[in-house]
């Protein structure tokens, strides 16, 4: 086999395809569309970090590595792999209680993730996330967002309890609903209007898009505003905070405080000390669980969707983007990031912004390293219902109404797996959640497969009349005892059978097998059975297991010869048995 | 709803139906073949007991109750419900290290097979066994074959030694082949080359069929010498060792004493008591572990397909089947019967004697029953070599040899779980086998779901050139996202594409998701989409998915007047927009 080099080298870097043409228009635009995106992401990536129970300095250094390593390895303009909120809330799960500390966890999974990813990525098994249906994944997104949500009211509202799951963190909202701080509900609350609003103001405003000249600047600066929205809101909470602070008053819960500067290179894969005890590499994947794989399979169901769906028609490389997600892990691991993907809400504000290529990443990343130089001092002054606020807002739209009206519009039963694995997800949890709706898919397909469709005509043409028997797919073991007893049930009356093959392009063995028992028990029943247009396996198989080779008809005309000669060699047969008979009693 | 009593009574006791038309004929009919299985049986019993680790009184017990039970609730005449080779190694395999003793477990599993089998027969849960291919079943049934028939050596060489696996059991027999007793062994491989030279006679001999009435009496004693040759080698043999013994010499390795009589009422769900020591029926259960749903499972396999191979054309009625076997053991178990169901062999047998209802199972019951009151006190002198030349001669012809070249040539890639069932049944055992070969079988089923074949074809014809598509069966989530790439790749360089949706019978939500996605794509690209004859429940869907509502074509003219429309169309938007251009660089 020949391996070409080149042509690997080309698809493993697309940085060398994309950037051969980089020129002062794409860079503007890109530029642009960076620090479009720089505003949404910091203010997310602070919260996110809340979100998956880390510091807020671990948002950025997630988002700083997962930019500048997409640059590299990446294809799709408008991805950007940073924390997201589905997995920071998978972080928290599968680190929460890590007894060597979950910062440590949180960036040895992250690592973890990235081989997976990676390992995915080389050896093709991108497949993999297509066995989970649109329902399933719309579920498992809805009911994380509703995880998220309710996991930020107690923020919100200023509350203080420990609870992790829906059910638990709604029981007790109610239990602990008197201890309302009421600062901090006017200010998140405010906050969530605020957001609600500033993004309601995109509808009336256009995106910086270039080929749209002809558009206003002001329309320009509306949507600027709307989609800065979390930026703006959290800098106003940020100086209203310092503004306090600094008369000696604290209304609101801020976060703690933030380390200065980039982050520090570690080794994500060292072991842990914690007090005076030390918990090796092995016992710390042990503890990791579940998650070493649930988190890595979000990660790639995430991004291979996105990049699809921005792929505008041209073919993505699934493989490419998750070795892609991958090296961002990896890497980033090693630069204090926790799991990181890409995040459709990002996606779509960078397709608006007109990004051009990946480069776009490097300045947001420079963005970021602007933030952690200079505006940790202030990231402390930050109140947590502003972060809850902006959380809850971004993931509220998450949830998939009308989606749901949209299955009940086209395939009703699709609605099974749907509220399956919403209602798993929200009582277990949803990394469980996920798993019970793949299974349901499985079944689901299963069944389909085990069941398919066969139509049964009763003709009367021509003067001959027989049944004619279409199933309308390919049929494997496990539909071979139904089409069987179908076909047994439905044709009692007829003496002649026709099997419309057209649509049949495979048999497997299990399948032949039946079909052999079949024709011999027809056989014996003095049935006649042709195949009308059986592809070239399907009479390949045909011959080898029909006794006396199958009668074929390869067009109409030819199907009723073949029947009408039957017709007359079995009355003849008939009349000689009879003869045989009264032959037989004259004896 | 109406509930149809008598219809419902008619179909759980088919012995309403045969039993009303019972005339002599039949009865004599069902009185040679009853005699006929028999002897068949009853050998068979005592040393498929000794299989499964029990005295033979056991066998014989269990041959009583399965035989008459089946009579009130069995349809299919051929069948004989009896110990069977499979299902006394997987009693062993469950049984033989249970705490509160092997002959109370063995009990017990056959009291929870029989709840179990009631239980799918009632929920109509028989389809499941649809999900195991002929090549798994294949295999699983071999690999029992040889592992029964390599634990049998050791008896037929009058070694001792204890081991469990097929592996296990080879290398003992190596380690101690010097310790082979020669008595043991010449009369083991005796009687193993006797009874296959009887196998063999019953070529030149004719089965008793009653509408063969030209054949001679020699022919049908050749016949009946060939079928009971099991009895005809161990009565010698007994009667051999019974003049030794008479001699006061013992060169054989001898059976037990055997306890005269019938089975006492036992039951089978009491606690167990053993030295001073008391088991509770769920510690039992627990002891039993994975074999409460094993042996079901093999059993009801096994019936169904049996039932199924003797059906002539006749539909079988699965659940009443499944509800038949699962009486035999659920009653069987009060009365000492170890785990049952019907054998192959034994149902050919029956089917040569020309059987005629399931009555012919009270004629073998009363031959077991006389064979428990006179012939016990003798049971003690048949040889073990005998017993284990008995189970080797019946398991070799289970080994599936010819199947496997027929495999070879119809589908060789069915090959594949073939193999991998049968390594890992000889390897890890049997019980765990035929589970990872259902697996396999399942892969295999996902893979070929996920993966459609879509044909394309590049028309030039009426002055137009287009690119038909053409998947060939229904497309469900799993493999839309493979469709969607390849339609990608193979249209480039066309603008009109014809999806042939003859074969596509049904689409899910995910596939109608992914459709309007590429839809959108194409007509970003400026493609013409035409579907030609798609089936009412795919236009339902295209209607709701294609923007703009589909171009659907019904017939071959109509689909060249509608591309030639759009061909038209498009040229005419081109030569505008290039005057638009033109006009816009004059201003």
């Amino acid at each position: 086999m020949f391996v070409n080099l080149p042509e690997i080298v080309k698809r493993g870097f697309p940085v060398l395809t994309w950037g051969k043409n980089y020129s002062l228009d794409v860079a503007i635009a890109d530029l642009v569309a960076g620090i479009t995106i720089g505003l949404t992401l910091i203010p997310q990536c602070i919260a996110y970090a809340s979100l998956a129970g880390l510091g807020p300095e671990y948002g950025l250094y997630s988002s700083l590595c997962g930019g500048i390593i997409y640059v590299i390895f990446g294809a799709v303009p408008e991805l950007n792999i940073a924390p997201t909120a589905l997995l920071s809330l998978l972080t928290f799960t599968f680190t929460n209680n890590a007894s060597f500390g979950k910062v440590k966890a949180a960036i040895l999974l992250c690592f973890l993730s990235g081989v997976i990813e990676l390992l995915c990525g080389i050896l093709h098994l991108g497949f993999l996330v297509d066995f989970v249906s649109t329902p399933v994944v719309a579920a498992f997104t809805s009911a994380g967002a509703l995880t998220i949500a309710s996991s930020q009211i107690k923020n919100l509202l200023g509350l203080n309890f420990k609870a992790d799951s829906f059910a638990a963190v709604w029981s007790n909202v109610f239990q602990h609903i008197t201890e309302t701080k009421m600062w901090d509900s006017i200010l998140g609350i405010g906050c969530c209007v605020v957001l609600l609003l500033l993004r309601k103001l995109k509808d009336y405003g256009s995106p910086p898009l270039d080929d749209h000249k002809s558009v206003s600047k002001s329309k320009k600066l509306i949507w600027f505003c709307s989609v800065a929205r979390n930026a703006f809101v959290v800098i106003a909470c940020a100086a209203t905070a310092f503004f306090f602070d600094s008369c000696g008053e604290k209304p609101f819960s801020l976060t703690s405080k933030v380390p200065e500067g980039l982050p520090a290179f570690t080794n994500p894969v060292a072991e842990a000390h914690h007090g005076n005890a030390t918990t090796s590499v092995v016992d710390m994947m042990k503890e990791l669980g579940a998650g070493i794989f649930a988190v890595p399979f979000v990660a790639i169901l995430g991004n291979v969707a996105i990049a699809k769906a921005f792929a505008k028609g041209k073919v993505i490389d699934a493989s490419q983007e998750m070795i892609a997600v991958g090296m961002c892990n990896l890497i980033g691991a090693f630069f204090g990031s926790y799991p990181v993907n890409a995040s459709f809400s990002r996606a779509a504000v960078s397709n608006a912004s007109g990004v051009r290529t990946p480069l776009a990443g490097i300045y947001t990343g420079v963005m970021v390293i602007l933030a952690l130089t200079f505006l940790t001092p202030y990231f402390s002054y930050i109140p947590k219902p502003t972060l809850a606020a902006v959380i809850i807002c971004a993931v509220i739209f998450m949830v998939e109404v009308a989606l749901t009206k949209l299955i009940w519009r086209i395939n009703k039963i699709d609605l099974v797996p749907f509220f399956v694995t919403l209602v798993f997800c929200l009582v277990l949890g949803i990394e469980f959640g996920i798993l019970i709706g793949v299974c349901v898919d499985i079944l689901f397909l299963l069944y389909r497969t085990a069941r398919p469709k066969v139509v049964f005509d009763y003709v009367n043409e021509n003067s001959t009349s027989y049944v004619k028997i279409t199933p309308t797919s390919a049929i494997f073991f496990p539909s071979v005892e139904y089409v069987r007893e179908k076909v047994m049930q439905n044709s009692v009356k007829y003496i002649f059978l026709v099997f419309d093959c057209q649509r049949v392009s495979k048999l497997d063995f299990t399948a032949a097998k039946s079909l052999s028992a079949l024709l011999d028990d027809l056989s014996k029943m003095q049935k006649v059975v042709v195949f009308y247009r059986p592809p070239a396996p399907v009479v390949k198989i045909l011959t080898k297991v029909a006794e006396g080779g199958p009668k074929i008809a390869e067009t109409e005309e030819n199907l009723y010869e073949i029947l009408k000669e039957h017709d007359k060699t079995r009355r003849e047969n008939i009349a000689i048995s009879v003869e045989e008979k009264e032959s037989n009693t004259q004896l």
